[in-house]
């Protein structure tokens, strides 16, 4: 009746005592299994690219990649993460679309995969970069295409945005790699939605991606060394939701992957995947200091919130949906009471669950929010009054690894610096 | 035709040059204008605390402070900054639904004025940590009013709530002072809601405070050397907002003010100020990286966006408002096109400004948001794509000073730790 919580056989309350709260722990097995699993059931041809985006932790980064994980990459931070975490420059992307002049030289001087190019004003510097470095840069077009596929959280195609090249700018620029003496163009992206929890709206993308990339290599001459089908696959959070069915996915999308393939034997294709690699394996802990009720509601008040999980706050969505939470140190008692579960910050938005069921609560009880992996702390505004970044905790063979020490007081303030006094007036 | 933005006649561009962008910049005037309007029109027995939460930067409390305000915190971080901001523990207060052992004990050991208790628990915390240091707490209760006043951004009052204790319960506990012999019961406060710019609002909000107070002081036979009557000052962002008149405000409150002061001659009146003190302060500055036409929208893509200003993204409002936009360094040319200022995100979501009227915007240009020293890059998710914390100018007495440095891609990785390379699987 008052079994917990346990990662690799360790239970939360060890991890809890050992490295403190709030935290976020990540279980390792499970990460590397979303790897496995992906390899196991989709066409062998396919590469998986993790997009560090969704969690940029080293340690959550080594699991992956030594499962057989390649990444993309969005910032110089995150560039240096990965080539630390030992991935080599041939299995780097590089994407985004306010690329700094810093950034892109780093993507030419670290000699990685391909640039993914988001605009006809990037193209130009990134030719001018390579110019200068005497170098020719490795490019692949971002398109925004014209069409639209249903299914997703977040559509981005078919719209304006800040994203890519409009597919009918790009056919209308059909010289575009002789303009650019500098840049090999070498493939396509296309990047159309997130939060995808349809097989069929996944193989429909793919198959209209294909489509579009075959005829952006007829009409620019370029022959496609890549296609980077995007990802957006995402994974179930609420109520009503299921996660998809990877046998059913391969079977609706390994057929036109086969395809395509066979057709382009020297093709890489790529799919990026942030969510689907790295939040099932994440929980984030927090203890409970106070329990108190209002109006006749329920509240625990615990020492993290949405500062450190702003997810939680509802993605997207007006009205607030509850991730799944549990008491971690009771997880098999019934969950017959409604609770708030609040955090520290002095704002009602600061709520991590809004009557969710849970077991009567107590102080000193460990809450988790399950399937936290994804767009947790760095998501987040973690330094929202000032309590900093949480520690991050990797389980690995059975043993528990800080990944990522909780801020101290002191990290908030080193780079603080009073203006010269004599510049201010007396105070009080 | 191209004048530039200036703060104390230092011209953007030189200060962009000289710190590098995106940054945050402080007009230290604006700062103090702020204390000396509400001292020069509000009642003198009005004291005004400074909500470290809206800005907890060391080199803007400092200003405030010298300028005449007080403090009040809610985290050990922002009690360490406002101690070395100079601020004496008098006039020091410390609220927040979720306190640990630690920071209370802190706010014992400074002695500061008062610590603002949010529940019954955390009542029975305070006096055991009081007894075990072998002093007497000063306390306050925060109430959760019975009733509501119209006209806040976001209403407190008359909801469950996780802060502050119900008023029926707190009434139904007559004897708490009894009960808690190391505390001792000193003030009411009560914060009623957020960015209020109806005066008549504060004023009712103030009349029901004091009449809440009066009666709490009776039931609990306490004497009131405090009354806090929260704030939630706001400051107009919005088309079709206005800011509030202080004369007017002055009008209205004062004669509340005088008529309870003179009723209590020896209790301290307590206004909190976040966003009223800091916001038209601060200008949030980008530099625009590319210009691009997208389905025959104009995107801008700046080298920063809602990572360090998430309230531009939309303060609680189901459709996006935008903050003040202007360019820069061109601020008198006309505005005559329609533009979507963008960030270096990788969501759709990094929008600073939607179809917003600026004049034509140029690679290089210098994007502001104005007002918005309030709840900026604290209250984002700086580390969002690995980009980190911008820098904060502070201009003082003509000078420009650096008062926070901003992040390196070595502060971004210090903290984390690759796991024993022997546990992990060998990569690629």
């Amino acid at each position: 009746m008052s079994a917990e919580f346990e990662v690799q056989g360790i239970p939360i309350t060890e991890i809890a005592e050992e490295f403190g709260t709030p935290l976020y722990l990540y279980d390792g097995d499970e990460l590397a299994s979303r790897v496995h699993g992906l390899k196991e059931h989709m066409h062998p041809r396919l590469e998986f690219f993790f997009s560090l985006k969704s969690n940029p932790n080293i340690g959550v980064c080594s699991v992956l990649h030594g499962a057989g994980a390649r990444v993309e990459c969005s910032s110089m931070a995150e560039l240096l993460t990965v080539r630390r975490a030992g991935v080599a420059p041939e299995n780097i992307i590089f994407l985004g679309p306010g690329k700094s002049a810093h950034e892109i030289e780093a993507c030419l001087d670290e000699g990685i995969y391909t640039i993914i190019c988001e605009s006809f004003g990037e193209l130009a510097v990134i030719d001018e970069l390579a110019r200068l470095r005497g170098v020719t840069a490795p490019v692949a077009l971002r398109i925004n295409p014209s069409f639209a596929v249903k299914g997703s959280g977040l559509t981005m195609g078919g719209k304006p945005r800040q994203f890519g090249i409009d597919e009918t700018q790009v056919f209308d620029n059909a010289d575009l790699a002789q303009r650019h003496p500098n840049v090999r163009l070498m493939g396509v992206q296309v990047y159309m939605g997130t939060r995808i929890l349809s097989e069929e709206a996944i193989a429909e993308n793919t198959e209209r991606i294909f489509e579009l990339a075959n005829r952006v290599s007829d009409v620019l001459e370029f022959p496609l060394d890549m296609v980077d089908i995007g990802g957006g696959l995402g994974v179930a959070y609420f109520e009503g939701e299921r996660d998809l069915d990877l046998p059913l996915l391969a079977a609706r999308v390994n057929p036109i992957i086969a395809e395509f393939a066979d057709a382009h034997p020297e093709t890489r294709l790529v799919m990026e995947l942030g969510r689907y690699l790295t939040a099932t394996s994440g929980t984030y802990v927090v203890r409970v200091a106070y329990v108190k009720e209002s109006m006749g509601e329920k509240f625990a008040v615990a020492d993290g919130g949405t500062n450190h999980h702003m997810a939680a706050v509802g993605i997207g969505s007006f009205v607030k949906r509850n991730f799944p939470m549990r008491v971690l140190n009771r997880i098999e008692e019934p969950a017959n009471e409604s609770w708030h579960v609040t955090g520290p910050l002095c704002t009602p938005n600061d709520t991590l669950g809004k009557k969710i069921a849970l077991p009567p609560v107590r102080p000193g009880d460990l809450v988790g929010v399950l399937r936290s992996g994804a767009y947790g702390p760095t998501a987040s505004p973690v330094l929202f009054l000032s309590h900093g970044y949480p520690a991050e905790v990797l389980v690995l063979n059975g043993r528990a690894h800080l990944v990522r020490e909780r801020d101290t007081t002191e990290d908030l303030l080193r780079h603080q610096h009073l203006p010269e006094t004599a510049a201010l007036a007396t105070p009080e």
